[in-house]
């Protein structure tokens, strides 16, 4: 692990040797935790040995326990990093163009296209599965996730949500509990449905169209101007 | 299975004695289920035996195997009744009282309050956690828990908000979409909440009161009366 933070050292008298060694180094890092990532999406964490992840990253055990301390720290690491993508490339970029919007109805429908859409897919769904399955044996990681993903997720969106009822597009008290309401109503029946039903269950865009015209309707004509 | 199925028949000639045999027999087909479903909620499909859920029901695994083919038939049994009580027993008796409301608000609210108690009980979480992770290896299951736990529960509160549309007590194009935005308005938050942070995490009644009025609120400034 400490071979990418010192990747950041620009001080470092090492120079150009040093800094291509952290580049394999993080490049081998991703591939393991690439490789991780689809052992435990396949068999689950108890169900999937470092072995099998060395293996799969073509990368000796060791090298594996160089980066990562044990199995449970890969796992977790995995599980965190997600979140952090889904949340940080995601609802963050996605609610971007709220901040300027002229067209409060168009940009919301928008961005509950991009989350319904995003949170639907596969991988996402297999590694919330996974998570919500583990968290008899790792309390700690569904509390992380739970906090870095959803409630930084639902941050985001309220500041923005804020700032439209600062500019005068929406009506608010707790913009915090609109942008949960908001969450809500778009994500509850595509997110439990493919949670149940598979995600050969997932909802064609058409229906995602019709789900996230709705929600932004709906949510407008609750919190909108008069 | 035709155990209890016969004791409906009131025109067998063995009279008495064939019913309390078939009383019997319907009692420990309850305590059966009862030890399974302790016993897979703690140790999941995978880790409960049929030997453990005779030791646990106090009956031989021959009486086990005489009620439930195997351990899926018995599984997916006790999923399907517990869907079939949460539904059955929880939604339509929580939505009667729209039928006559003459505030509903107050009703939409005390509705809230009930669902979101409701799901957030650990033995209901539990069941919940397990469908999902077990969606792989009994993808059938997880389809009919949807289709007979949310989609019936969704319908039956839609028939509902139809009625108050029908009597100018809302404004609805769609009661079925109206009630899937006002479920996921309610739980979409305190439900994840648990499933990721675990019981310990469960709103307070307090909560749950200010997410209920919120949601009922809400949802009348988009769907009710001007």
């Amino acid at each position: 692990m400490s071979h990418t933070d010192t990747g950041r050292r620009t001080s470092n008298p090492a120079g150009t040797d040093r800094s291509e060694a952290d580049t394999r180094s993080a490049r081998k890092r991703r591939v393991i935790m690439e490789a991780a990532t689809t052992a435990f999406l396949r068999s689950g964490y108890l169900g999937t040995s470092m072995d099998e992840i060395a293996a799969l990253a073509a990368v000796s055990k060791r090298t594996v326990y160089n980066h990562f301390t044990d199995k449970e720290r890969l796992f977790t690491d995995i599980i965190l990093t997600t979140s952090d993508q889904v949340v940080g490339e995601l609802v963050e970029t996605a609610t971007l163009a709220l901040e300027e919007t002229d067209d409060a109805e168009r940009d919301l429908r928008e961005l509950a296209r991009t989350l319904i859409t995003a949170i639907c897919q596969p991988e996402v769904l297999r590694l919330r599965r996974l998570v919500i399955g583990e968290t008899d044996r790792f309390p700690e990681l569904g509390r992380t996730y739970w906090e870095r993903g959803f409630e930084r997720g639902l941050a985001t969106l309220a500041g923005k949500l804020r700032q439209l009822a600062d500019r005068g597009l929406l009506r608010l008290e707790d913009p915090l509990l609109a942008a949960q309401q908001f969450a809500g109503m778009i994500l509850w029946v595509p997110v439990n449905r493919v949670m149940f039903c598979g995600e050969d269950a997932a909802f064609p865009p058409a229906e995602i169209d019709r789900y996230a015209s709705a929600g932004a309707r709906a949510f407008l004509t609750a919190y909108g101007p008069p």
